[in-house]
C-alpha cells in the first residue's frame, strides 16, 4: 500500500486529531492559527517523549542537573542576548492588499526572475545593493531598491508600499499594575537564557564541576510571520534544551561528543538509520564557533528536529556585560602545562536544542503505517502506529470478551493490579476484532482478553500490536511480560 | 528548638534558595517582581508532585484522561468566559505619586476608618453607595466618593487622582504578523478554559462515557496587582486542574465525592490532618452551584491549596452561544422515571483545581525541620527535608568512603545498577558525616557508603535520612530496599 509522501502527512495529520492526539487550538471557534493542542494520547506519547529525553539527560548524567525557568524574564535579558535587536526580519506592507512580506524576500524573488529572463547584469547588481543595504541595517535603502525594481505585490499587483520596517518574532506583553511600573516583558523565544542566568546559582548550590550541564524543558513563543505545516512551526511550542559548561578550548572535542550522543538517542528508538542526517551550518550565528543540525525526513523533504551548537562564552559574556554581575567560574583543576589550576574563567557552551513537537511529529510519522492485511477470501487492511512501546500512550488494553458472567469483573481485578505501574485502558464495547484496531491505532503494544477460560485456570489472552499473534499465557505473568518490553532499560540500558 | 512561624517561612525560603530549589527569576539583573525559577532540586520536586498528581488523577481513572492545551486560545473564549470584562478591578491613581490603588479598597479602607471614630452613620452611608456605584459598574460614581470624603493617597498625602478605571488581570500580546491580521490574544489566566473547548473532541475521539473527566497540567498567568509572599501569588504560575462532566441533577453526588477524594490526596503524604481545612464559599461566583476550598495552615495563616467548585453547566453552555457550536453530549442510558435515553443535554461539570505552587511551598514547609541533635558532649543540629520518599528529589546518594583504594569505583559500579531507576547522586568530597548533612537538606531518603569491606563481601551502609539510623545490607538488596520506600503504591495504593 504505497502512499505518496504527501498523502502520508496528511493521513498522519487526520489520524492525529480523529484518534485523539492533536486537536487544532480552540477549534469550535474556528481555531488560532499556528497554534494545537495535544488531546489524550498525545499528552501522553508527548510525555513519554520528555520523560526519555530527561532520564537521557539528567538521570543517567551525574554532572547533568535539570531546572525550570519562568517563561517571564527581565527584559534586559533579550537585550543581552540579541534577541530585542536582532531576532527580526524587514518587513513591508502593501497598501492595497494589507498583506505584509519580508522585504529581503521581495528582492530575493526579483533577483531570481532577472536570473531567469537572463538579465544577469542587473541580477547580480541588485543581489550586491540588497546585501549593502541588509549589512548596514538601511531600511531606507531597501524600499528604494523595491521601488526602483518596480516590484508589484503578487496579491495586489499594485506598487503602493509603506516603508521598511523592522518586525520583532519576540510576543511582548505589560507587566505590573501599578501605572509608571509597567514594563515590557518579552515571552521567550527559547528556554536556553533562563539556563544561563540561573548557571551560576546552579553551580553554586548544586557544587557542580567543570565540565557539567543544565537542562530544561519548556514553552517558548514565536511571532512567526508564515506558521505553518502543522505542529512543524508553531508560536507556541516546546522545547527541550542542554548547555553544557566546559573549559576553554575543549569545546570542539565536547562538541563532537553531544553530536553522536544526541544523534544514537534518536537511533536507539530503532528509527531507520537512513532517515536521519547531519547538515553542518556554513553560516554560523554571531555566537557559535560550529554548529550542526541533525535532520530527520520528513514527508515534505528533510528538516532540522535537533541543534547541536558550540555557543563559546558569547551568551555568558553578555550577560555579564549587561547585568554587571561576575560570570565567571573558579576551576581549581591543574593545568599540567603550567602547574597552576586553571583559575577563573568563563565556561565556554555546548548547546543541544531538540523542538519537542517536531520529535513528537516524527515519532508520528515513523510509526504510521497502514497495512494490507486482504487475504484471497476478503480485503481488509488496518492503520497502526508502531510506537516504541516506552513512548506508547497506552501499555496495554483489558477487554472481557463478552459484557456478562462475571468476564467484565474478571478483567477489573487483573486491571487493578496493574494499573499502578502502567496506563492502561478497559473496553467492553464491541467486538475484539473491532478493539484490537482502535487499539492498533493509538499504538497500544498489548491487548488482553479475560474470557471463560481465565475464571476457571487464570490464564488469559496476550495480542501483540506488531505481528498480531495471540498467546495464551498466566494472568500473573502480565506483570512482567509488559513491564520487561516498556521498560526504560531498553532505551537507556 | 521552636521557632516563630514567621521565622519558619524565612529559614524555607532561605533554604529553597541555597540548596537549588527556587531561585528569584532574573536574578543577576536584579530579580522580575514575582516570577520565580525553579533550581535543579525544585524541578525535580516539582516534577514528582505533577507525576503523583497525574497518576492519581489519571492513571487510577479509567474514565480520566489527560489534555496538553496551548497557553495561546482564541481571544473570544475569554469573551465567552467572562474574563474579558469580569476579571477585573477598578484601579485609580494618584497623579502625584504615580501609585495605583483599588478604588473599592481606598473606600472600605474610609469605611474602617468611619467605623473606628464612631462615625457610623457615615460609615453606613458610604458602604451603600460605593456597593450601588461597584453593582453599577459606575466607575465615574467611584471617583465622586473619593474625592467627597476626601480621600487621599497614603503615599504622596494629595487628592491629586485620574479616573477609576477597570484594570484587567490577563496579560495581552499581539499575534500574527500580517497587518491587519494582528490579534490582541490573553496569556491564559486558568487553564480550565482549554478543558472545556476541547471537551467534545476528547469526548468523541475517546468515546468517553459520562461521567468522566479530563485533567491538565499546565502554566497560567494573572498580572497581579500586589503580588507577594514568595510563590504563593505568583504572575506566572502553574495550575492541576481537572474538570468531571457529570449528568445534570448529579452534581451534588459527586462535588461531595470529590470533595473527600482531593482531602484524602493530599493526607496520603501523611500530613497532619490538623493543618487541612475546608472553607466554604458563601459568596459563590457567577457560574458555581457550591464551592470549597482544601485550606492549608501556612505560616501566615490557613490559605487555600485546592478549590473544588461545582461550575454548573456555565462554561459549556457559554461557548455554546459564544462559538454557535452545539456543545451537547448524548447520553444513551436510561432514565429509570421515564423508561428513555436521557439523551442530549449539556453536562454539568465539577472542577478540581490545585496550584502546584503553592503545594511546592506547602510540601517544603511540611518537610522543613531544624533538629536539635546535641548531646552533653557537644552542640550540633541538622537542618533536614522530610519529604515523603515519593517526592524527594534525590532518592539516594552513594558514597565512597574515601577517594581511593578502588573505592570510587565500586561505588559508580553500584550507582551504574541503580540509576536507571532511581535518581542518584554521587559524592566523594568531605567527610561522610558532612555528606550526610547535605543529602538531609535536599531530603535524601537514604545515603549508601562504601567502604573496604563492600570490595570483599559486596555489603554496603545504608542511612536513614529521618532516624540516622544505618545498617549493614548487601549491595543486590538495594533496589528492594530503595524501590519499596519510593514506590507509587505507598501513595496510591
Amino acid at each position: 500500500m504505497s502512499k505518496s509522501t504527501d498523502e502520508l502527512f496528511k493521513n498522519v495529520i487526520s489520524h492525529a486529531k480523529e484518534y485523539g492526539f492533536v486537536f487544532q487550538s480552540s477549534e469550535i471557534y474556528d481555531g488560532l492559527s499556528a497554534v494545537y493542542d495535544y488531546g489524550q494520547f498525545g499528552s501522553e506519547l508527548k510525555n513519554n517523549i520528555k520523560t526519555y529525553w530527561w532520564k537521557a539527560m539528567v538521570q543517567m548524567h551525574e554532572n547533568i542537573v535539570g531546572i525550570d525557568s519562568a517563561i517571564f524574564m527581565h527584559p534586559k535579558i533579550w537585550k543581552a542576548s540579541g534577541h530585542v535587536d536582532g531576532f527580526s526580519d524587514p518587513m513591508i506592507d502593501n497598501k492595497d492588499s494589507k498583506k505584509r512580506y519580508r522585504a529581503d524576500q521581495l528582492l530575493e524573488d526579483k533577483i531570481a526572475r532577472y536570473d531567469k529572463d537572463g538579465k544577469t547584469d542587473k541580477a547580480e547588481e541588485l543581489q550586491i545593493e540588497m546585501d549593502t543595504a541588509l549589512k548596514n541595517e538601511d531600511l531606507a535603502r531597501l524600499k528604494e531598491l523595491i521601488l526602483e525594481h518596480e516590484i508589484a505585490d503578487p496579491v495586489s499587483g499594485t506598487r503602493n508600499w509603506t516603508d521598511v520596517r523592522q518586525f520583532n518574532l519576540m510576543f511582548s506583553t505589560q507587566m505590573g499594575a501599578v501605572a509608571d511600573d509597567a514594563d515590557v516583558v518579552y515571552l521567550r523565544p527559547e528556554t536556553a537564557q533562563g539556563i544561563f542566568v540561573n548557571y551560576l546559582n546552579v553551580q553554586k548550590s548544586g557544587r557542580m564541576k567543570i565540565p557539567f550541564g543544565i537542562a530544561q524543558i519548556g514553552k517558548a513563543f514565536r511571532n512567526e510571520v508564515i506558521a505553518r505545516q502543522f505542529i512543524i512551526r508553531m508560536r507556541e511550542f516546546e522545547q527541550m534544551e542542554m548547555q553544557y559548561f566546559v573549559r576553554p578550548g575543549t569545546q570542539k572535542e565536547w562538541f563532537n561528543k553531544w553530536k553522536e550522543t544526541r544523534l544514537k538517542w534518536h537511533l536507539a528508538l530503532g528509527t531507520d538509520a537512513a532517515k536521519y542526517r547531519y547538515h553542518e551550518h556554513t553560516k554560523l550565528a554571531h555566537y557559535a564557533d560550529a554548529a550542526y543540525d541533525i535532520e530527520f525526513d520528513f514527508p515534505f523533504g528533510f528538516k532540522e528536529v535537533e541543534g547541536i551548537h558550540s555557543r563559546t562564552d558569547f551568551d555568558l559574556s553578555q550577560h555579564q556585560k549587561f547585568s554587571g554581575k561576575k560570570m565567571q567560574y573558579f576551576d581549581p583543576e591543574i593545568d599540567q602545562a603550567t602547574e597552576k589550576p586553571y583559575g577563573n574563567y568563563i565556561p565556554y557552551v555546548i548547546e543541544t536544542s531538540i523542538g519537542l513537537d517536531r520529535m513528537f511529529l516524527l515519532t508520528m510519522i515513523n510509526a504510521f503505517e497502514e497495512e494490507d492485511l486482504s487475504t484471497e477470501e476478503k480485503q481488509d487492511s488496518r492503520t497502526v502506529l508502531k510506537l516504541h512501546p516506552c513512548l506508547a500512550p497506552v501499555k496495554a488494553a483489558i477487554f472481557p470478551l463478552i459484557k456478562k458472567d462475571g468476564l467484565p469483573e474478571k478483567a477489573r481485578e487483573i486491571m487493578d493490579k496493574l494499573k499502578l505501574d502502567f496506563n492502561l485502558q478497559y473496553e467492553e464495547k464491541d467486538a475484539i476484532g473491532k478493539r484490537y484496531r482502535r487499539q492498533d491505532a493509538i499504538g497500544t503494544p498489548f491487548c488482553i482478553t479475560v474470557d471463560h477460560q481465565t475464571l476457571e485456570d487464570d490464564t488469559v489472552t496476550i495480542r501483540y500490536r506488531d505481528t498480531m499473534q495471540q498467546e495464551r499465557v498466566n494472568a500473573a505473568d502480565l506483570e512482567k511480560i509488559i513491564g520487561d518490553q516498556v521498560s526504560w532499560k531498553n532505551l537507556l540500558g
